[in-house]
């Protein structure tokens, strides 16, 4: 750990007791003016830094990509991109994957083989799969298998228990459902495992983009159900990337 | 009916146009300055006015009961209606029955012999039970043959499932439950008749009294779902029955 | 019914005791990997599934009635189909009638010659009407026989109360409204059978985008009046038909 | 004017530039520490000062009286004023006319003989009577004549209808009702004169303390429809005077 | 009144008793189908239907707007008119006057010469003035005097007390404000007749599309303060010239 | 399991088809009128039902305690439930065994003595501490080792972050915040497992009753956050235990 | 600085690399298990930290400021604290000063003499006295001197405005007011100084307990004003205290 | 001073009492019909009138700026201005600097050379610089030294604590954040000098356009925070500037 050499270097006299503090506080970042881009992150969370490229400019997407690119970085997602901005890098010779239901590109992409246990993705209808999928692409970069049952929502609950087995050898479900986001209550009833419900913005009138579905998911009366923001099948690739990794306790 | 016994003595000269223009538009009903009982209601609805004791008085009461008690009217319901305002009509000799779990009391009950249908109540949870009572009690009153599955909900789906009979052979449903409210989504999947959802005031945080459960019955995916006011049982009571007591079209 | 043959193939010994109680449970539903098609529906419900329209794609609606085409079935409803998705499915030889003020196509469209019973439908203004629409074409292609009383809001409930009649001859009510939908409230105080309410996204500012008409409506002061979400016509529509198609009692 | 006999005295002499310009910005007020009686008013605005006891304290509403009645003050009006707090004024010899229903005071009370025009008040319900109570005897010490129309919702409109006459006459009219509020638009659509809606907190569920009320009359279809703030019969009472005070325009 | 007509036909035989009450329910409206145009409503209100435009197609505004011409109609107003829809109408040779800031068109215009009394409409700002334009077009096709104070808000008091003299002699006042919407409340607090609120959308993040500025008015300290609904000029326009032409109480 | 028993049965001859059919739908529960006792969830999800005690009575508690006391189970969780109803069970010698901080009974308590893995439970202030120890004491009645890190809000970082080390070693994280509750956000930058969030309602003002902090959650810029209903230890304590107790992936 | 001394330890060979990494990470605050004083508040921030009493318990209360006395600190705050809570302290010898109004403490007061500065805190009415002196009594234990401008609401602005030579001395003004909450735009358009926003609980109906009047001042037209939570009297105090005592910039 | 001046003339005879009060309380300001421009307020607060340009026509704009221009006023503000507009009054000769990404326009910019004082501005993310630049601009044109330092979120809360002698040094904050917000409070924990919140619009889901970030910051629980509306980087740099002018308490 560079720390260490710090202490070293003071030790040695090299630098002084302030710059000492002072140094040891500055942990690696790279200060691109409009972008401080965190790379001890892949240290302390074990991935990178995502880009979430919704609210930037191309040119800002494109210069915080080069500087990760430079420092040899391997799948670096970019979520919530549009194909234009896609144009935009590929253009400019950046090396990528787009993954156009998701609306989620991966620079410098490289499939990881054996990918590992078994994340669940669940929805409630067809209109659900952009988030689906960009939940699922999430954890598959990361390196988690991942089985797809969409459209099983609840107004055909045979749907759902018709995949009881698939269900039962989950080691995380994601439940993603627009409306009134009842599939995260049925799924946190049959399963045993932690269920990361995804409430999403299909819907209209009072569904109110989602909030109907979050209010829902949050007030599950079956345990073990957690929620993520509207849309976010980002974040619940990520979580259940990390609960999917876990070993066993000691 | 009285409009043409007017127009009889408009004809024959007892009345002027402009009084008889003036009394055809006053129906039936009676002025205590307080309230206005409308009598015309039975001859329009099928079931005469009634009293919503949770924000009148004990005396205010009791003027409304003894006023339609002294047209002779049976059955005559009071709903959320207090232990303490029932102790002062029974102490005033107003002849009722009183149902405490559904804090509901009959004037003048007179039970019926032979109750049609099928209406059945399920519940999402053992908390929901008042408001459940306050919608069998109110249909069983009207006359609507009544079962109650309580305690079913989604979080334990075979718990429903396993009424499937009784649900397929219901002519409407009512489903009522707190929290996420899923139930009337699940129980509208399975069912062909007209569902009518209740969405109760159970649940704490985000459920924002209610609210949640409503969102989630006014978004259901599932047809045939209608939603009426939070913890409102009675309404569901009447409108079960209504439809309950419907005849074949011709 | 499949199940028992399922039983008898066990008892027969082609199927093991584990096969046997798995395919019980998987009911008859086509998976197009987009599409959880529910072919139990009408078995279950007494019509077949419908489509949600509006955030589908072309080639999903398509793929999905073609599948549905391909059972034979007859009037599959597609709800929120705009104009341009109609073009696209013309062109694919799609067999659909479109309603172009409701929204709504009818693939293989086979019109109820007999159309039986009494829906009445009832708009506050001139605004509501396609909402109004969608609720009437829904029920009318269901079975039911529909009359429309359209611009009879309560700015001047005189043009309410000259349909008297027709409305108390109802069956069942639909009250479509937007801004404050207190017609709900007048109409449910007038007629004795259930009412719908609709509450739409007309008006402005405080109306919320309907949410004012939906809490009128919630909060009606009359008996007998359920609540859909708001603009959702074809919800009002289906559970109209199951009322108005009830039979008398046993 | 005193500002003129404050100008004089500086042409005069008796006072500087400075002093001058600072006295002028002085208007009359008495300032208690807690309170600043804006003595002022009552030229301005034709009333004096209203005192809203809710939140004062039982001395702070003494002090502010004594200081109002030493100025020789008539028909001093206290709302919100709690049975406990007049008991209090009362043991402190304030004299005072209590109006128990709408929890309003008059201080120094001397009854307006002749009172004038017409200002009708009509409420949903028996509940809603406080507020009514609280905007009659508002108008009333104000000095204007008030009609009662109580208990004449719109699920019965015929009991609102028979008072056509008593409508049509009224200068201004004042609809109070909670739960969905449509009596307002009722109203609005039967009279020509400007209509103030007052919505109660009467109800439960998604009636929300009274919102569900307030949005239908903000959305009214009807024309000339004003709305105040949920259970301000006081600010209701006030506005009503001031419009049937109205003299003919020159 | 036509209504003694049809019971002079009656008497006279003419027709039957049933066929009388009938009649005399239906007051004059005429139906297109898509509206009901209430023609009683100049009668009971003194002033003919409005349309409001913004939610109709240009064929249903026309045909509304000839069907109100054949009746010899004058000033029909015409609110939330595009320039595109006004196009349309003047194609079809519609006699109309446009009023661009107002969005308001009148319909066989005919200026009222002497227009009495007195409006004041004040503003908040710049922007707000399209819909003091709205309310001040309006009350005065109506016949009342309108004086304009525009661009006066609370941020700059000293320009709303310059002048105390034209808002003195008002005999009601309009305040029109966006963001915080305090005008009304100082308004309220200078002037002794009624003060009607028009909260407006101008306003960014947390004025939630006018929400913001209708609170404020709606809870507003100073008394006399009713309010419309936001961005309703037109409204404040109808109430203003119906308090406005009041005539002295007898 | 029970259902092959079923199918043997069956190919026995002892019972019919139909008969079959049904039984295989019904799973073990017990029904006691009031509540529906699903004894099958150990089996589906590890851990038997709990019992939220807040909105039951005394006896619905009591007699669903003793049904299961009656199976032996023990362990049997009873969330928020009073003193007073604690008094109650103890006098009707249930055995039990109470946390008075977390407002939890644990029924039949036989403790757990290796607990296994870590979960870490941060808290924002002292005022959170009851959510926090709802979380912990379940997590540890299930079988978790639990480590507390108690008042390390964000209002001074360091304290937080000098737990870097038992931070770093957890194997998930529960964040217990209200007012802003970006203590969630903090810990999600830092670790690199996942970290559920629990906003309480703690606070006044705008915080709502704990939808700020609710929002922040769900809002965080931080990976890997999950959020629960508001004080909803007990759920997220659940939670914690599944994703602690998850094994390696094979 | 402690952490020079433990670079220095290092240095000399008596901690490990290690720890002194660790050592530097934990800086001053004192963990009693539900608190963690946080004791290097007083260097960061010139005030040491404060009691937040509402949710805590009488014995968290007394052993945090038992902890702080030991440490020999003087001005101790303890905001939201009720008489019986300061019964308690009393009673358990603790030396404070109670604010009765303000129901603030101040634990080992020691006056501050020669107060500085001008922070004028004015308020709308009567009724938000207790916030004012929250503030203002904040203000002073700090050391800033205060002037009380009370009930100078906008509903009478001469009050305000003859009030002008104070305020247009102030350093920093805070404006106190529930309901409408105007008063923070009218001082904000009439001072050049920083204004701080209070917006206050008082009101009723749609006032919403302080977010009508919290919106208003967050669209305040007037430049200059900032905001802090409903009620928080406290916090206003202290940003005052930070503004006022601000030395000239070199 | 002017009024002194008009007193003089009174004194004088030149002018009447009634004149010299009306003069008195008419302030310097120029009514262009549409707009009232304030000259009073750069004597009131130290800088003139400011231009929001958002909801103003081009010619509005024009008009407004040309009037100030005449009066020769510098460094004339013009707020959410945006390209097209710039273009137009480019167009017209008006002589202005552009920011586009503040979208600011200064008019006869002349910049200020030796700003003073210390400003910080941190953001959240790269997304927030649109609002962050508002606030900078504003500032540095007022007169103000600033310091930016951008996405130093607190999912890497390292990168903020690296600038911590910067933020020591600092005498004002400006915290720019979307999302949840947390950004202001661990800025407030860390720093002794006022912080001003700047929640933003970035974000999407829950953050409901800025009100999880506002809500965040309104319930801070550091000391010294207060709060401008979503996106208000304009109203931030004015106070900013504002404390940071002030001098030395005399």
């Amino acid at each position: 750990m560079d720390a260490k050499k710090i202490l070293r270097h003071f030790k040695d006299g090299k630098i002084s007791a302030e710059k000492t503090l002072t140094k040891l506080k500055v942990l690696p970042f790279n200060n691109l003016g409009y972008a401080n881009i965190d790379y001890h992150r892949s240290l302390r969370q074990g991935a990178c830094e995502t880009i979430y490229a919704e609210s930037k400019t191309c040119r800002q997407i494109l210069g915080i990509v080069s500087d990760m690119n430079a420092k040899g970085l391997k799948n670096i997602i970019v979520t919530r991109v549009s194909p234009e901005k896609i144009k935009y890098l590929t253009a400019k010779k950046v090396n990528l994957k787009y993954f156009p239901q998701a609306k989620l590109a991966v620079v410098n992409f490289k499939e990881i083989k054996n990918k590992k246990g078994s994340v669940v993705i669940v929805s409630g209808g067809t209109s659900d799969i952009p988030v689906c999928e960009e939940a699922a692409v999430t954890a598959e970069v990361l390196g988690s298998r991942v089985t797809r049952l969409y459209d099983v929502g609840v107004a055909g609950v045979h749907r759902l228990l018709s995949n009881a087995e698939t269900l039962a050898n989950a080691r995380v479900v994601i439940a993603v459902a627009g409306m009134e986001g009842a599939l995260a209550s049925v799924v946190g009833g049959v399963v045993g495992c932690p269920v990361i419900g995804v409430p999403t913005s299909v819907g209209y009138g009072a569904s109110f983009g989602g909030v109907s579905a979050l209010l829902s998911m949050l007030n599950s009366c079956a345990n073990g159900v957690s929620v993520v923001n509207i849309d976010n099948g980002f974040g619940a690739g990520v979580i259940a990337h990390r609960i999917n990794k876990t070993e066993s306790a000691k």
